[in-house]
């Protein structure tokens, strides 16, 4: 397994053919579009065209998953799994590993694959394709670097001087300037879902408590990104702990109409003025169930 | 209190003095840098060339706190406390809140203010100074908008089709893109102190359970990012759940030499094959003990 930017192989380098790209490892299977292992997480991805799902607006990818599809008339025929390389994927995400992106660019006779280098998974989830079959979307936003050299030692230090040896410092060597994009939440809407709630939160009742005052986090029961495009508004938002946060975008809970948790015990605490709208909850709910489902599988399929 | 961009006020926009400057809103004290509350954050900043430890990168600002200063010398004669505006702008930071910044530019006797647009204030924390005065410092990043519309339904539902109106989408008018700046992190490191810790905080013992398997985190203990410029090497990184990285990144628990922690009960765990570095530690808790000290200062007088 090889992660990240292959030394000697710069973003833009162009190769002629699979066993090209393969010979440089930048992108090692013969014929698959995805490299990687369900417990490393994937190293690359082709974009090849080959799904007619498949969403390219440079920055920002949606990747469909492998599977479903057959290969003459490159339609879904059946439903993917989160298996072998879709569920590598959604490691990547879980272990926050970066994938090398290469795409076939230009047209016949002079199609070449690019190295477009690193993007990170941003979340992935179910979807019903335009062929009506499930597939798997992962969202892949670009890593771009911006290297600058570290200083030889930093320009302030933290007081009191003298109590650390600041030369440590300079075991760093270079350092990259990575630019993700998200969407700008409405701070009306998420302060005052934390006010409501005196910051605790709706899962744990726990908050952090900081020398400046507590902190809790905003987070979308129907998810504010492309393609979910939830609303931002304070019914399809809650105040949550970071962990779970975490755990509600990853689909580790789950939360019933009557507001009892999924997958952990307890129930979803409530604040008067404060109504979590029931589409919201079951929009999530049909993500939740799928992963949790494929999850199930993978265990039936293991025993 | 006004928070976000003033509606018909572009980001760009030149105001002749501080009393227009006053009049549209844009930023409202005639006289001080930082606009705000300590209860519920910075509204706005203004850059003006005041300090002398300010150093403004354009997209990533090192700003600098309010108090302690010289009026005709403009040399720093006195240390700073985290009170008043600096409270108002470790809030932001605690709850989410974006920063108006406006720029002085051009060369007299053609200096304008410029609306330069919203920051989030991404870090904080105290320094020795130039003048060697302690100040504190706030790093602000640009939150760099790109608008698009919201397609007017999703292309694509997840399944299964019919169980939701997915008309409700069409309640989010528009989405905004923000780009921010984060330091790569070595992600063989992060890796690797997952691995050895299999996923489990250090400090509470727990995992985020999802149906892919366990998440964690990787926390720098010297921080990565400017100016801390701390090594991103095995002996400065902890495993911890989100919530205990919050935790730490907002100076809520500090970890002592026999690394008890300080602030919560419990003691850092351990891993055959992952000693932290003292001096990573000692690092840690000069910013922790300040941020601390000036909280206990601020009970002090309270009482």
């Amino acid at each position: 397994m090889s992660f990240g930017h292959i030394p000697g192989v710069p973003v833009g380098t162009r190769f002629a053919d699979r066993t090209a790209l393969r010979a440089a490892g930048v992108h090692r299977p013969p014929q698959a579009g995805i490299c990687g292992t369900a417990a490393g997480g994937a190293e690359s991805v082709l974009l090849a065209g080959g799904y007619v799902d498949d969403l390219d607006l440079g920055d920002m990818v949606l990747y469909t998953g492998a599977g479903g599809r057959d290969p003459s008339s490159k339609r879904q025929t059946a439903n993917q799994s989160l298996n072998g390389p879709n569920l590598a994927l959604a490691t990547s995400q879980r272990l926050g590993v970066p994938v090398r992106v290469v795409r076939l660019v230009g047209e016949r006779p002079d199609r070449v694959f690019r190295y477009d280098g690193l993007y990170r998974v941003a979340d992935y989830f179910p979807a019903v394709g335009k062929d009506r079959f499930r597939i798997w979307r992962f969202r892949l936003e670009r890593a771009a670097e911006v290297v600058y050299e570290a200083p030889a030692a930093p320009l302030l230090v933290a007081e009191p001087p003298g109590l650390f040896d600041v030369s440590v410092g300079g075991e760093a060597p270079r350092r990259s300037v990575s630019t993700v994009s998200r969407v700008i939440r409405d701070t009306a809407v998420t302060r005052e879902v934390k006010r409501l709630h005196a910051l605790r939160c709706q899962m744990c009742g726990e908050r952090v408590e900081t020398p400046t005052g507590p902190y809790a986090e905003a987070a979308h029961v129907w998810p504010l990104g492309r393609p979910h495009d939830g609303p931002d508004v304070l019914a399809n938002v809650l105040c949550l702990c970071p962990t779970h946060h975490a755990a509600l975008d990853l689909y580790g809970v789950g939360i019933a109409d009557d507001l009892s948790l999924v997958g952990v015990p307890g129930r979803l605490r409530t604040a008067k003025g404060h109504d979590v709208g029931a589409v919201y909850l079951r929009y999530r709910r049909t993500l939740f169930e799928a992963a949790q489902d494929e999850a199930a599988d993978a265990a039936r399929r293991a025993a």
